[in-house]
């Protein structure tokens, strides 16, 4: 029996909407590219930081990391429960991902948060945009989009005030 | 003092339209009827799954059992918590659950996750389908069964995907 | 090969006299279904619990709950060792467990006890009563049993002594 | 660059209608004020309980305040990641809150529980009031606070079931 | 029986100068004031902090507001022990303690230090000149004196440190 | 060679007024009696209490009995570090301990809160009597009975306020 | 009402002679003495053992009395379970045990051992002789003292082949 | 001084009938064989296993393997508490235990649980015809090997509903 | 001061021969790329496997990821060790590894199993051709690999058992 | 497909000089054999050791078998990772270790170091021999052999030095 | 601002005399070079000891090690929280400390028991002396230094036992 | 019999060129001392680093003086297995040791990196050119340095980012 017919005998969530499951997979695997993006971009400063405060940056970069990874597996798993398999591997993560690269060289501390800053920003900002569409779709997907929000937008804040006095 | 005096000086939560809290009170009980009948079930199959998977889809139980078991007590404090008092006991989850019993002899392992991963798709289903009746009334129970709707459909997922390719 | 097949090559545990090994899964199917439905009204008294006690017998019945839980699963699994599969499902509780049902409304903290003390003393005795017939058959049995005996007792202690002065 | 230049590069989270941000970030003020109200009194009556349950209050009042101190936390940092700074400092907290003082003196451990149970319906209560208010404004905060709500709507079924046969 | 009574039959600690007592509850309570305006401060602190050093200043500070807290249930509940109840609530603290506020708005990583090391030199010097005094009255309030002074003293060196190339 | 050889090359504490370690000695032998005495009746009554209150008193009293065993240590390791080695053996506890033996009958939960008050109340005075003698001999040991007087004390407020209201 | 009518609706576990009920809580009660016998000769020794092996010992003896404390606590409250309350207090223990007492001076380790195992053995022994007669008036206390049997034989025979190739 | 004449100042346990501690020596050693047997070769089978279900028999064999070896550690320190040593190295195991040998060489999963159900079935079936005997000599030495035989009797049931669909 | 300068002033670890340092540096970036390629497709296949064996090698992908990641950390820090900053972002892992693509859709079990083993299988023998070539520029760095090649080659045999007897 | 076609396909770790696969196999089952072999007899000794030191070297025994298990395991999945199973059955072990057995009685504990100080040297003499000819054939496998001298040679150190100044 | 100035704006701890914190910071620096000294030879004795009771010794030094070190830093952050910098590094502890060297080579267990239990009761005496007169200066500093020699002659204590029976 | 003799009959780890053990163990020892010497400066910059970064280095310099240690055990405990017992005391650290003491004052955090990235350094350095050297005699003892390379190395990496943008 194939995956179709086995979801027609033990049916996918049954969306108020059924023909949105598609869509709404494609924006989470979306979201899923941008937090796989994310958790390689505080790998590469995690490595390559420098300056008086590396060390500290260093071991934030990890626990932000954690979070997007652990993100990124709650998003892909809500898009397989609608029956939809996002990609997340390298080239599409290349392909699909807004976030911006960083530079393959050594960064100096508060370079590496303000780059940070300003791609989470950016990232928690194009997610936000989705909620009230999902929402409309299915309650449940939006719930966990709004968990994705409220980390994104505390991480942004955390990194904001590191920016705070300088000029 | 009796329960319904105490409840007028240290007020129950308010809900918009306080007529309702006993239907929403109803609502919460079905559920917990049903998350204690797949917790019976799935002990029950804890027990008799034979077949080469058997101790993997054994401990794969246990787990769901915890699952149900945690989301039965959130559910039913929510209910108490609306001054509302459940009926979990075995002939009430008997009458109530509209979880199917299963058979009691040895069952082969890929049938022990085909009978379950139905009864946990129609279970998710009926609770989903409460949803957007219940946030009218209460946004904080809806909170509850989005949790719900959320886990239980996740579990239909590890359920349906181990069916994946069988003819 | 079906089950008894199996069982003729990789035989049961040889019990003294085999035509009792259906006799003494049927005693441990009973146990099983005596300690699932005081884990059930177990759980219905810890939600509707009320009085100055409340929170502390909300507390101890949890405890209770997971012993009764732990012992239930000794149980059936010895039954299953023994080739015989017990039902533990919620209509099987419901008409084989002799634990009477407790009322579904909010109950003051003494009477929790009171209740519980009545119907752990009970299903202890009824135990009890089993532990010679059992041991003629299977000494392993019996001392799984001795085991639930004992520690019956031991809460049917705990809850007799929170009465004491009563009157 | 000060903070708002700074807020200017690195946005903060985008609401739908970016003028509320003051106004939410007032709300979050208040319910933290109440948080912080709370705890402070669950000390100050965890110290001076006595009666014949004052042991297993003094242990619950712990439990509570650090539950408080929890979601202060949580509201607070929600504040200051939408840009506003809250007040959670005594004279603010004496001022802002409308929690009612206890006296100061031994306090019977009923009279604590009924004096708690009215201070966290009312709590509950004025936050509840908050919420379709704030969710028009950002769904994110809504979110936070229906934590909020759904925690002390908790809290006082526990305190609430503890009144239960006083008369 | 009132408070007192019972102080009468099971006698509160028999202190060498025995009106003293309520001389030695008032220096205690006066301690418990600074703590918690010390641990609401260093809350205030945690959420309103920026800089480079933030985060790590964010960190610390709930270090230390977890020591005051520590300190202020000794000493609370060494005060109760002598037979006083003192007043730890929000507005007790507002009149009570010494410890300066600080500005509601976002504060630079290095003023937060430099405003904490000050807050906490003073606090520490005001119970260093109780112990004398209190020694005299009882050893073993002194003891839990000695053990405020102690701690509050190196956490003033800690935070003295980190000004320490700063002109 | 004897002990009191080996006493002569690897030198006992030296004390400012060596010919009082004897006294020193059997003052710590006394608080170890009272505590082992103690700790005997905690056991007692941790078995005997009955009353609504049983099960919290039984388990307060085991973190009692854990703390007067682990004070029992401190000081008999006191002792023979002064080289002194004190009796603690139920002859020696029996004769020498000034704790009241406690009925051995079921006592009900007050009561036995009542009988515990009592006696660490006495306790807590009698060792509290001896501080200022033994800090004049030797500063170390009365560091030792200052930890065991400020367990008592506290042990004796927690037991105190249960009798809050009972008249 | 008093504990016997609660006992009468509450009923003690229904031994098959319940005239036995006072002889097996009698002998419960000589092996509670025993145990809490050993546990203070094993402290005594803790402290005042010397020599090369002194450390070893000591901590060797601590796990022996933690051993001994948990048995102890096993069978008081197996009597209390068949409504026996049994004397743990220091006269009762001084007067009931039949474990001698250690000389009060500085012990050599390998005559400690030495001590021990001749005390060790000879409670084993005097348990033991009590199994079969208890066996026949109830299984459960028998299954008590065949685990109170079991540990002190494994003890011995730790302690015995420390002493092994000693003449 | 010998052994033996150890064993006459500090005794062993003294069995019902004394000549029989060698007997019940002698039967405790051929289990303890069987155990290492066991266990050596549920290491074989840990490193030989392939097949689809590899993974999963190879943590189970793990788990195996970590009970044999503290079921032997228990029933060889029985035989050594009744002063008899018995032999569990590698030539006395290979001479002495019955349980087969596997082949030495990659063994398909399904084959694996099949050989093991055999070899775990057939030792606890020859402890099982110990029990009685080995009960007439010595109630606590019955006691340790009722435990080894409900273990080996629940791994038999854990292994055979592994087969269960399989023909 | 620039990166190069300060590695003039606290010079990086001396090679035997210094040019080799962005030779070695460049063939660690190439184990990178392959590890995160490694980690990436295992999540991939961690979401979107079926089949019987679904949920044992879900969990088990998550256990390889977690030890490609310790790995390119490794990796990783040795190369900005030697002031090589190498290039683990998506579009360089996806230009960089020669780990191959896997399909995106549900991927049966045994065909998740097969298509990792040959992955894992290639990119060992490619670290391992590595070896001799690194060991003679820096023996510290060839024990970095070593640990590498030795953890793949452990996993890619944990993989291959898993197809024995698939034909 | 038969294993041999398999390693075809997937393929097995490609040595410099793939004709030495089965030598290295070889090498590697010899010292599972010696390790198993040492485990057997630690654990023998482990139940048979006297003397005043036996406990304190019965201890001491558990954490070299713990050592010499985990060791074994290493090297027999580096056997199978290399495509060769290795023998390390009783029999097996019996004919093939070189370890010398120990008489089967009670052994006095420095004879017992002695006995083991005596069997460790010899084999970690017996692998360090592998060492150059392995390393030849493959690194990875030198490297495991590597960690099993180090920790042989570690114990035969801890081992040698308690015979220090016995003569 | 220099070291001095910032000290004059966040005042260092005011002792009653403060000409007196230099005196007291050499006292505290002298106790620190005299624990650096201990940790140091207990880590060689650590490496050194040979004989029957070299691995039990070996532990205990470490534990040993484990508390000076612990110590140490105690003393050196009250030394700097008064405003002093101590010297620990090797040569100022080479000269500072009156700790004798022991000799480099393998010591026998007993030299080693009574090597440092000579400089042990040494150093606790030589801080002893100083008590009384920092307690003059500074009570907080004599409670370091009060828990200095508490731990010290503690271990004295158990240092002195172990040569108990030894001439 | 003296440790030359017992080394006769338990051999000493055989090098391939035994007259090379006193170079290696001379080696050795020189590490070790650098090791010690590395921690007794760490331990000293942790007490006496000011400036805005100090807590943060503080913490830092505690993991680092934990790594040096662990080290410095291995170290030593390979010298000693090889026969060779180094010297790690206070005056043989302050002879033999090339790291540069520290000066006795309070250090700006930045100096501190800069001191301890300068030192770290050149100790990496002189280890690793005994790398070959010691290789050729003695493969295990080159793996131990191997280790300590590598944990220099990665320690000098995460200095020198540190010091990264600072001119």
């Amino acid at each position: 029996m194939s995956m179709e017919s086995v979801a027609n005998s033990v049916q996918l969530p049954p969306l108020d909407n059924p023909h949105e499951r598609q869509a709404v997979g494609g924006e989470l695997e979306v979201v899923l590219q941008e937090l796989i993006g994310l958790s390689l971009i505080g790998k590469q400063l995690h490595w390559s930081v420098i300056g008086p405060a590396a060390r500290s940056v260093h071991l934030f970069l990890d626990e932000l990391v954690g979070e997007w990874r652990e993100l990124a597996d709650v998003v892909a798993e809500r898009a397989v429960t609608l029956g939809f398999v996002p990609d997340g591997q390298a080239s599409a993560v290349s392909d699909g991902s807004r976030v911006e690269p960083v530079p393959v060289r050594s960064v100096v501390d508060h370079a590496v948060i303000w780059e940070l800053a300003r791609r989470v920003a950016a990232a928690a900002e194009r997610v936000r945009e989705r909620l009230a569409r999902i929402g409309a779709a299915d309650l449940v997907t939006q719930d966990v989009l709004v968990d994705v929000v409220r980390k994104l937008e505390q991480q942004q804040w955390l990194l904001r005030v590191q920016l705070g006095d300088r000029a």
